[in-house]
């Protein structure tokens, strides 16, 4: 485990602006809306009459991610997708990103190499453009702040106010796998410290570590939909957990919601992992996060578009506001209140 | 000095969704193209057909802010304005920003409360929409990101590389105050660790106090250049010092550069702080950094539209780049070549 890197050149050694020209020199801008990149006091875009969507994610060392199990081309890669997919829930396609760090002494120049090459893979399969940022230094751990920019015509964009009562609830992938991940890299972490000879005990669960480490946005959602011929009537990505998306949704739309236990779909990692530690998946997924899927509602009379499509379930459907938002549980169908719990980003995620 | 609230309520208290409610909860958008705000995966941002402009800043506790000494009010003030300069240095207006912060356990909720009072301060004088942003946690410092956007037709922007020989340089206001500021800063803050009890010494010098701690962007100096006639043929704001500044503009666009000493304008307060501290007014212009003028070039033409504007001064002339950069001293006229120096970001800059 941790980031092991052959040669160490200290960062003091390039200088800011040595620094910046080696992590940017090898940008092409590939967007013909991206005029002009790195090197002046603004990106220069256009986006001509389209509308413009605009995410941001602020990233910090210990609460977001731990450098002692998480490579740094993952961690650049999984900081690019994780504002992606905020774009893509808008129905929206990601053109732009502009990348910000604040880094400690102590980190190398190979080390932040390592980190970009995660960021422009991470560009090169979403076909955006790095325009942007700000590398400075930091006190105490590495931070990351990265903006995304895309854009959609008028009409394409999706909103999380639009639900609407008898809509569909619906779900790409499957959930819980990203925080299972995170549960297994954690004991690894823990038994390491304890005895740095042990061999990390990863074989079979390599799905979901692809899930916590480097987790896709799901581009591949909006040409289905075209495809589809559906236009969803809300729509949020899943970075919190179900639970508290499912709330964003409800709330801003004004209405309730019925979520089907036995319609999740988890991976068979994710169940025996759950397992191993005791856990019900159903809370990984509802209160796990990260699985940077998309929510979405869809008129129930679009039903059959979606019913056999290998990458979409529906999980429930949309009431009137006054039924609230409940869980139906497999087997007996109790109806159990929700709650917006989600992750609550202000208290400590990961263990030192 | 130090930051001090009546009362105190636990972040913790509010939790993620309860704060980021409160941060945001009075915001009103009044820019046309500030679609839709805070509240959904992306801000919706409409620029019709003009051209889009994208600048973003990273700032970390105890490396650009002290908050031993900095109100927080300003600070949320400075974050804002110090990328509202990146976006006028452009030519372009700046219309929305989006803010993240990574905040400690032990900051209180009054104390983000006066934080952001300082950012919709600036937004509301500088007309700038507040449309997204990200609200964390930092096992650490204070972290906080801004990124600007602003529009410009595509004939007004100006970027750092269009300076030719003969051009004139120039700049607005006057410099090395915002270094100055912050010497005394350090210098009472000194006393105040040694001696709680003693009273901060900043009388008559409010100017260069205020020019650290809440730093304008010089929004007046557009419809100026459009009164006047002028569209720079170069330009770029002074944040990490003249000296870094000129490199940037002279090895852009490929010049040289003289720069005259004696043209260079200092405040008053600028002056007497820096004879009282034994430095040289024009080492904290040339590596202060930190005063927000913009320095642009424009053709030997057009010197009668700046002769005698009270805002603007002619501090040199642009060569040829075999010419390289160099300052012309006051007096006997003697050429020293510049450095590139500038402020290091990577380094530490304030002492804890």
């Amino acid at each position: 485990m941790g980031n092991t890197t052959r040669s160490k050149t200290e960062l003091s050694e390039l200088g800011e602006f040595g620094l910046i020209q080696r992590l940017t020199e090898k940008i092409v801008l590939k967007n013909e809306g991206s005029i002009k990149g790195v090197g002046d006091d603004c990106a220069v875009l256009d986006f001509k009459n389209k509308k413009i969507v605009v995410t941001t994610d602020l990233l910090t060392e210990g609460i977001h991610f731990n450098l002692m199990y998480v490579p740094l081309k993952h961690l650049g890669y999984k900081a690019v997708t994780v504002n992606l997919s905020d774009v893509y829930a808008m129905n929206a396609t990601p053109k732009q990103i502009t990348v910000s760090i604040a880094v400690s002494a102590k980190m190398s120049v190979e080390a932040l190499d390592e980190f970009y090459s995660g960021i422009y893979l991470a560009c090169e399969r979403y076909g955006v453009d790095l325009v942007g940022g700000d590398t400075t230094s930091s006190l105490t751990g590495f931070t990351i702040s990265v903006t995304a920019i895309g854009e959609a015509e008028e009409g394409e964009l999706v909103y999380r106010n639009g639900a609407k009562d008898t809509d569909l609830l619906c779900v790409t992938g499957d959930l819980g796998g990203a925080y299972m991940g995170l549960q297994l890299l954690e004991r690894e972490n823990e038994v390491f410290k304890i005895n740095p000879k042990m061999v990390p005990q990863f074989a079979g669960y390599d799905y979901i570590l692809g899930r916590q480490l480097k987790p896709e946005a799901r581009k591949d959602i909006l040409p289905i939909f075209r495809e589809l011929g559906i236009h969803p009537t809300s729509m949020i990505d899943i970075s919190d957990g179900l639970s508290s998306e499912i709330f964003h949704l409800c709330n801003q739309s004004g209405v309730g919601c019925r979520l089907y236990e036995d319609r999740l779909l988890f991976d068979s990692q994710t169940k025996k992992m759950a397992a191993e530690l005791n856990i019900n998946p159903l809370v990984a997924a509802l209160n796990g996060g990260e699985d940077y899927e998309l929510l979405f509602t869809i008129p129930v009379t679009e039903h059959d578009k979606v019913r056999n499509h290998p990458d979409i379930s529906v999980i429930g459907h949309i009431t009137d506001r006054s039924e609230g938002v409940n869980l139906i549980t497999a087997g007996i169908g109790q109806l159990i209140p929700l709650t917006a719990q989600g992750w609550n980003g202000l208290n400590e995620r990961i263990k030192e």
